[in-house]
């Protein structure tokens, strides 16, 4: 049936569990029928004319994508990240005018996800170019993603340049009782020296 | 841009706030362009062919919903609720034989929603055709649905006919300690007399 062939592909959005998927189908019907026609066309539009950036590899709808386009930006530093979310996120907020390159994934052997697959044959062929000076890690910090900003960084090296990671340790506003033991340990053993303000 | 009118459309379902949409839009992107499309197809079906029974007012993508042609139910008893999700829900765990009403909301003039909004003058008609007994009331205990339960009750009383509201109370499995104090109050104050099981 019609209704629930809509609940069942409702389910494929992350997080989007049946009673989810219900209550929205549900809604669109009774609410916004208009609204769910709209979204239609933009859910075909966006997954037939989004491809990637032939840069960086972030999404794009076109060859290359703005922020690749932008030649007024730092051409030293390129920053790391696994994902275009991720990218999104560091450029709202660090205010890093650098490039990137984004990973669409992480090393993952046992899943069949070698170098070539995330990229890194482009990025070898962009650390050629001789630009880039600062290669800036921004890889989460799980297991995969510890393993890739490794690999990533024995590769810059071989190009003899500055390899950095962005910081792990307690969220700002965190309180020390309720982080995790592995973030609480990392954070103790890489404590940073609190220089004198005044001399 | 295209993602970002994808990102915006997203948010239209309930539940899905701005973090949500871009995680969702990323995902179909990068990992079932196929299933989005496939989405989209069901949302444009559904929002063109789903209409209301033309009896209980529920979605029916034909003129009379399935329940409603099916012969062999009580037609003595009319159970009514506010929306066709509390109608399947009902169905799936009560094992209810009757027939349903659906409101398909709940009266609140305030928003100029009237008796003839939420189907009021076809239940009239429903009741005069004589075959009704009981008049089972399922509306949400929600100032709303208990305003509208009450109006209902007033309605079919009329017609000199049985009224029943499901029960209201400590929800099975649920500990006294953390229900809410209305609900609480109610439960207690509406405590029903425990018959001697062996006389």
């Amino acid at each position: 049936m019609i209704i629930e062939r809509l609940i069942e592909r409702l389910r494929i959005m992350p997080g989007i569990g049946p009673k989810s998927a219900q209550r929205i189908a549900y809604y669109l019907l009774d609410r916004n029928r208009h609204g769910a026609i709209q979204l239609a066309d933009a859910l075909v539009e966006a997954m037939q004319q989004i491809k990637y950036c032939d840069r960086c590899r972030t999404y794009s709808e076109v060859e290359r994508c703005a922020i690749c386009c932008d030649q007024g930006r730092d051409v030293t530093r390129l920053c790391i990240v696994e994902t275009p979310a991720d990218q999104i996120a560091l450029e709202q907020v660090t205010g890093f005018r650098g490039y990137y390159f984004v990973l669409l994934g992480r090393l993952s052997p046992l899943d069949g996800v070698g170098p070539e697959a995330i990229g890194l044959d482009r990025l070898q062929q962009r650390l050629q170019e001789g630009e880039v000076e600062e290669v800036i890690i921004a890889t989460n910090p799980t297991a995969e993603g510890e393993a890739t900003a490794h690999y990533i960084s024995e590769m810059v090296h071989q190009h003899a340049l500055k390899v950095t990671r962005i910081a792990h340790g307690i969220p700002m506003g965190g309180e020390l009782e309720f982080i995790d033991p592995t973030t609480l340990n990392h954070a103790f053993n890489r404590r940073v020296t609190v220089e004198r303000f005044n001399r």
